[in-house]
Order: structure tokens, then C-alpha cells, then sequence
């Protein structure tokens, strides 16, 4: 049987526009190959750094560009987590709860639905558009009271890889925009509108923060990878972003409502999230059900307790419709369903 | 005034094969594009993982590729330092020191020529051949010395990415060949080799220290850039590094020749090495000048004491004859024995 992916947070190949950026990486050594093959500023490729700046109206300094995104969150958790509790959403993205655990920092989990009011702390780590692991997008309202807090003093993190994969609905103002940047890091990377394995991420900074991550980067590794950083830079110029976000929207949107139609068919006992963007939706099992009870065959998924720092997430999980072909997600369905039902027969059996 | 840098340890634009490598880059993309642009392992692009295990004869999942070898540093010394302390050469490159000093290690600084015996510790630092910043060579026994070491239980981190940048002379054995591996972590990169920007440093290293390096790295950033490594490995496979080599060699030779041409003529009273590769030498001023005390206009260098975990080198200079044209190199030389002079005139006025 061959196993079917609903784990993998990846786009899949086909959404990778390949021979336009062959022909970028090549253009991109030829056009500025003294720039990009030598050592640089920590900070990365200028020119993309300027492009960026524009496009979020700061100045290029304020802008750090790193080798993905994940190492962005990374400089900016080790220069802040010594100075207080990290607020986090719960559940939130696995991988800064990884790396918040390793630097030993305080970790308080917020409920992601609840509207009592945040605690203060050195920071809030924040995804509210197409949220890693929910699929949610934070409403209108939050993310005001999110610039709030931010002008009010808590530094806000909004991490938005997602933001521009919508297949539907309209766009919200990130909370960067809200807060007129005061007080907030606003990060994203090129891996879910251009290719992941270009490794381009980057962090909006207030200005005095921004010298710092910097500075971190440089002792890190002098200078990130210029070629991608390049590559990407290319791309844009050429004015392909749009063409690649409709192509790469197009595919993700047939494989959301594959797996949302092969739900109701196959598991119509349980709830999900119908994300309008991103990669995931997150599934509640039937009551009684755990996802650590599930015995399922030629399907991954990850369960629902990998993104809480504390306890919950027990009867859910995060499904991935980004990685895989339609039918392919139908059948995955399929086989999460039997699993399910397994489980149910199992715990009645009891 | 031109300013002239005999500071940047930077090969000159000269020295990057940029046509070949523009077109490795859309090769690499065109070739194996699923592979390059998606995520991947922690350890970097499979093909050249390959490569390098069979260079240096160990298993493919013994060699991490890292965005630079800095950031492999990094991770062992994440891992390590905090079992012991770490010993370095007197002088050795600043960097480590720094990142060993942000992790709050305890570094226990070994004179460079001090044939008396090597504590224990977590692990050893050492640039054996054509050492930052000295440009010395560990001779035969003392590498023999340290092989013995490793097998005696003390870890070496060997750095060697100034190895193949030989201009003349035999090359030596690592100390990783004298061990037969065991117990040492080999570090290099294509940094010195075909491109700095492309970042491409690697680590081979025993067995259960790699799995866990691998894990620190997709902790922090997942994949490291794929691009690169890719075009690395398409150079490679075209047979393309011998030609690189001997190309910048050549420029290197030239300039390291140009460098002790201009310091036997300009300042006769201060003692150097002469290395047989690498990209700096060590310059020892007259007895009673400091570096603190000089007055350079128009050449910049890096002074003797950024090198020394503790205290050590204030009356040495670090000069790098990688970066500037032979005449510039001369007319650097020129400028800095003035500054020497004016400062030994001060001294004994004082």
C-alpha cells in the first residue's frame, strides 16, 4: 500500500515553478555574481531586502532575511525569551515550541478562542492568518486588540508564511499593519509562494531589535545564502509572483475541498476547520476517540498534542491537503476514516 | 585615499568561477529540481552528502552540510561545551571564540607551539594547516600527537577549510586521516574553494554525533539551502574543482608573495610567516609597539589580540593577502610600516 502523506506540511512538486527559477538562479550569478558569491551583510541580500522594506514600508535595515523563516523566530527567542514568558497560541506550531524548550524559556500557552485578556511577557507568538495547525484566521476584531497590546507594550510575533496563499474570501490587515509596525515582528518567508527549499525567510524588525538579530546572524554564520536570496530577488523583479501565487492557490484550493468533500463522506462524526488558505485543516475526533488510540494504515497525520506546550489536543489532529494529488487525499481520508471507526468499535468494545 | 584591506579574510572577486557556476545553478534546478526546491533533510542535499562521505571515506549520514561551517561549529559546540571546557589555540580564529563566549563555555586558551600536554575537556579546537590567524602549519608529529589524543578520548574539532588552498609545499595528513576518524569531527567548506556566498560548509563526524548535530539543524532552520549545496555538487561533478584550485592558487601565491616582498622591504625590523597557503600571515611588530598604538591611514588589518581567549597578542597583527590586487598589497604594506615607524618614534620619544 502505498502510503499517503496528510502529515507533510510541503508543497507538493507541481506547484514549484522549476525552469523560471533554473533560469533566475542563472541570471541572478550572471547579473550580480561578485554580490552573490562573496561574504555579505548578516542581515543578506541587499537588493531583496530593499524590495521587501518597500513593499512593508520600512527602511531595508529593519529588514533581516535568514535561512527560512523557522531561524528568524530563533534569533529573535534567544534575545528575548531570557527576559520573560513567551505567550503563545494553544495550540500553536510545533517546531518554536521545540525550539522555546530547548532555550529553557517560560512558555504560557493561551487558548486560541478565548477572549480574556493576554498577560504580559517578553513576547506573544502569533500566526493569525491560515494558522499552523488550526487553518484559522484570526478575525478583524483580535487582531486590533493584538496591534493594542503591541502599542500598549507586549512585543507581538505574527508569523505569516500563509498570508497570501487565499483561495477565497478577503484579506485581512496583518497585525503589523494594524499597529503601524510599533511593537511588532512580523515574519515570512518565500517558501509557500516561491519553493521551500530556497531557504528564504525573513523578519520585520523595529529598529533597534533588528540590529541586534543582525548582529546574532553574523556570529551565526557571517552571512546567509546569497544564491537563493538572489534567486528569489530575480523572480520578483520579473514580476512572477502573481503568476506562481495563482497557480500554487489553484492547486492548494482543489486539494482543500478534495479533502473537505472526502470528510463528509468518510468521517461526517467528526469536525473540521474549512481554512480559507494555507496548508492544514485540524480535525476533532468523534468523543471518546484519541489520536494516540488510532492504528492507521498507508496514512500519516500528526496528532492534535504535538502543538500544545501543556495538555490538549488529545482527540485532534492536523491534516495537510498542500503535499498530496486529490484522489490521493480522498483515499487518505478513506483510510483515517476506517481508523477512526476501529478506534470507536474498540472504545464501545470497552 | 583608496583605503586598502589587509583585514577581510575574503578571496578576490577575481577568484569566483561565476559563468561555470551560473550555469551549475540552472543545471542544478533543471537537473533535480524536486529535490533542490522542496524541504529536505537537516543534513542537506543527498548528492553531495554522498561526495564528501566518499572523499573522506565515511557513510553519507556522517557528513552535515550547514548554511557555512561557522554554523557546524555552532551546533557541536551547542551539544558539547556544556560537558567541559573547550581548548583553543593561542591565537585562533575570533569567531569560535565568540560564539563560545555567548554560550558561556569555559575556554582553556594551548599556545600554539607548546609541545608540553593538552589538558581534557569537551573537545579541542584546532585549525591545523594554514591556520587562522597565524597561517602556520602543524607539523607531522605534533598532528600525530593529536591523533593519539583524539584515541585517548579527547574530541577534535580539526577546522580545515584553507586545506586544499595549498601554494607550494606537501600536503600533510589530517589529523582526521591520523585517527582514522575515530574520535575526530573534520570541518571544512567551499567557502575558500569554489564560493563564499553560496555558504556551503560541512562537518563529517562520528556516527551518534551526527545524528544529533542533523537533529540541532532541522531544529533550527529544517533544511539548510539546498540551492547552493546543489550548485556545489553540479561544479563538482563537472570536474570543475581542480581548475578552480589551481586558478586561485595561482592568485593567492602571487599575492602572498607580493605581501613578504613589500615587508622586506618596508619594515624589515618586525618578523612574519611565511605560509605555504591559507589566506593570512602573522606579523609581529619591533619590540615596544604596540597594535593598540598604531595610527594606520588608508589599510586596515585586524589586530594580534581579537585572536586570544585571554590575554596574548598585542604586539601582532593579523594581515590577509587573500583580498587585494599584489600592488594594493604593496602599497598596504607601505602604509602600515609608516604607521609602525611613526609609532616607534612616539614609543621612544615617551
Amino acid at each position: 500500500m502505498e502510503p499517503i502523506s496528510l502529515a507533510r506540511g510541503v508543497p507538493a512538486p507541481e506547484c514549484l515553478p522549476l525552469a523560471e527559477l533554473a533560469d533566475c538562479a542563472r541570471a541572478a550569478i550572471l547579473g550580480d555574481g561578485d554580490t552573490v558569491l562573496s561574504y555579505g551583510p548578516g542581515g543578506g541580500y541587499p537588493l531583496l531586502r530593499e524590495w521587501i522594506a518597500e513593499r512593508h514600508g520600512v527602511e531595508p535595515a529593519q529588514v533581516i532575511l535568514t535561512n527560512g523563516s523557522l531561524q528568524g523566530f530563533q534569533f529573535v527567542a534567544e534575545l528575548l525569551a531570557p527576559t520573560g514568558p513567551v505567550l503563545v497560541e494553544a495550540p500553536t506550531y510545533d517546531r518554536p515550541l521545540k525550539i522555546l524548550a530547548s532555550l529553557g524559556a517560560e512558555v504560557i500557552p493561551v487558548p486560541l478562542d478565548e477572549e480574556g485578556t493576554v498577560g504580559s511577557g517578553a513576547f506573544l507568538y502569533t500566526i493569525p492568518t491560515f494558522q499552523n495547525p488550526t487553518g484559522r484566521t484570526l478575525p478583524f476584531e483580535r487582531r486590533k486588540r493584538l496591534a493594542k497590546l503591541a502599542k500598549a507594550g507586549l512585543l507581538v510575533f505574527e508569523d505569516d508564511p500563509y498570508g497570501l496563499v487565499r483561495f477565497e474570501g478577503k484579506a485581512l490587515p496583518t497585525v503589523f499593519e494594524l499597529a503601524g509596525g510599533e511593537n511588532v515582528v512580523y515574519s515570512s518567508s518565500f517558501s509557500k509562494t516561491i519553493a521551500p527549499g530556497l531557504r528564504v525567510g525573513y523578519l520585520v524588525l523595529p529598529q533597534a531589535l533588528a540590529a541586534e538579530v543582525e548582529s546574532a546572524a553574523a556570529s551565526a554564520y557571517i552571512t546567509p545564502a546569497l544564491l537563493s536570496q538572489a534567486t528569489v530577488y530575480a523572480f520578483l523583479r520579473r514580476g512572477k509572483l502573481a503568476a506562481s501565487l495563482e497557480r500554487v492557490c489553484g492547486l492548494l484550493r482543489e486539494r482543500r475541498d478534495a479533502m473537505v468533500t472526502a470528510l463528509e463522506r468518510h468521517l461526517p462524526e467528526a469536525r473540521w476547520t474549512v481554512p480559507e488558505g494555507g496548508y492544514f485543516l485540524w480535525l476533532e475526533l468523534p468523543a471518546d476517540v484519541l489520536a494516540s488510540e488510532l492504528r492507521p494504515e498507508g496514512v500519516t497525520f500528526v496528532r492534535g498534542t504535538d502543538f500544545f506546550a501543556g495538555p490538549g489536543g488529545e482527540g485532534a489532529l492536523r491534516l495537510a491537503f498542500s503535499y498530496e494529488a486529490p484522489a490521493a487525499i480522498e483515499e487518505g481520508v478513506r483510510r483515517l476514516a476506517s481508523a477512526v471507526r476501529a478506534a470507536m468499535l474498540l472504545s464501545r468494545a470497552a
